[in-house]
């Protein structure tokens, strides 16, 4: 008896075209039915952004006889995952990918990451997500290294099936496949972004910014996913999309709220 | 001896001119000095979204000699944040409020919403700093019911300092003053929108999609800001940016990931 395939549904926040997100369905192809919902046009750094006071465009790419079945949208990434379930997908997938994004979402980064918010979307509605990244913005980064370890992961995921409402935030560092240590369960870094603005003048004389920025790590931890990136290891996080920090209700609590 | 006020930043995601913005501006005016950067158009559900790809301007709209410095700014909640941290005020603030939102940002709202991430993202940068919200979606929705609570909250919050990497998520139920029951510290209710998308044609013939939904609250815990909003209190929600699920870390440790 065949066993019935999983449904995989990708997406990504580097658009439609991103070699990433070839390196990805390539994978996903092997292991599942895939069908491919991706923005029409780099979305990086748009968070869990939805489109509410705008028109959305979904247009199919895949031809008739193509086995993947692969669509661009107008929206951003967290669109793409609502339209693929709601509009596309005739049953709720059994997983959802993301990525492989160009460049880090490891640490503070999955908070403003299209990809990660993208897989959280996935896991708010019930479906197993996993987002990947690789720590090379190059549009022509290496993704074959990563290859093996996405297969092994994912394997691993529909195996095994992830805790309850919690998605995977998995980073790659840039390494060759013999310096790759393995794959390390982390968690977040404490980080940020500490903010440069390039003032720069329109011809017209008028006075933009442009955000730019330095990665300023504040966390030493040795079982956080900056150390194990750092020290070749691919970073495995489990993100949670309930936000109540329940440690610090006691100390509210104390408060005079009511007085 | 003259107190040194507090340098209190405003901002929000409905856009400079929304009536929230201008009654959190009137409580805050009493309390501190207070600088305005907020987006120069609506920017709801824009999550923790940022503008890294094109530019941002930033308009000055205070006059010379006004009390209180107004900007309004191209971009997202987030950027309005980052710009005036930045390029603005000339000290780190001692307080970000964001809203009011016209509108719920209670249970899982609070991922998508462009008021909670620009306080989000003043919490990253250590910040202390509140959202505030009212179930009320109409723009001449009735925000002087909340201003004494405002005050109140905003008051407590410089009094106490609020725990480490904490910001709070407020959101008002709307009801009259003599119908509030006062301030719940809450969980964040589990819940997520089941959406619903219109399908329409353009003038030309093109299929496009707009999306809708219906929120689904999936929690009948009395500890959840939903309990707290249908029973008649103001729920306050300490919301974390640290998303790992460490609850889930030893479970995840226990599957095959290197072999």
């Amino acid at each position: 008896m065949n066993k019935v395939k999983p449904l995989i549904l990708i997406t990504n926040d580097d658009g439609v075209s991103a070699p990433g997100l070839r390196a990805l369905i390539s994978v996903m192809a092997e292991i599942g039915e895939v069908v491919v919902v991706a923005p029409d046009q780099p979305q990086s750094g748009m968070g869990h952004a939805i489109t509410t006071n705008n028109t959305l465009y979904l247009n199919k790419i895949s031809k008739e006889n193509d086995s993947i079945l692969e669509y661009s949208c107008s929206g951003t990434p967290v669109d793409c995952v609502k339209l693929a379930v709601n509009e596309i997908l005739k049953k709720k997938p059994d997983l959802c990918v993301s990525g492989v994004n160009h460049g880090s979402n490891s640490s503070i980064n999955v908070i403003y990451s299209g990809t990660m918010s993208a897989a959280v979307e996935a896991g708010i509605e019930g479906i197993p997500a996993i987002g990947f990244s690789l720590l090379d913005y190059d549009w022509n980064a290496d993704f074959e290294t990563m290859k093996p370890f996405i297969r092994k992961i994912t394997l691993e995921v529909l195996k095994n099936s992830l805790p309850k409402d919690i998605v995977l935030n998995v980073n790659f560092p840039k390494l060759k496949k013999d310096d790759i240590k393995g794959i390390k369960i982390c968690r977040q870094a404490k980080a940020l972004w500490v903010e440069k603005f390039y003032k720069r003048q329109t011809p017209q004389g008028r006075d933009y910014y442009w955000l730019a920025g330095e990665f300023v790590n504040q966390d030493k931890g040795e079982d956080t996913d900056e150390w194990a990136l750092a020290n070749g290891y691919i970073s495995v996080v489990p993100v949670q999309f309930d936000l109540t920090a329940h440690h610090a209700t006691q100390q509210l609590n104390c408060w005079n709220w009511n007085e």
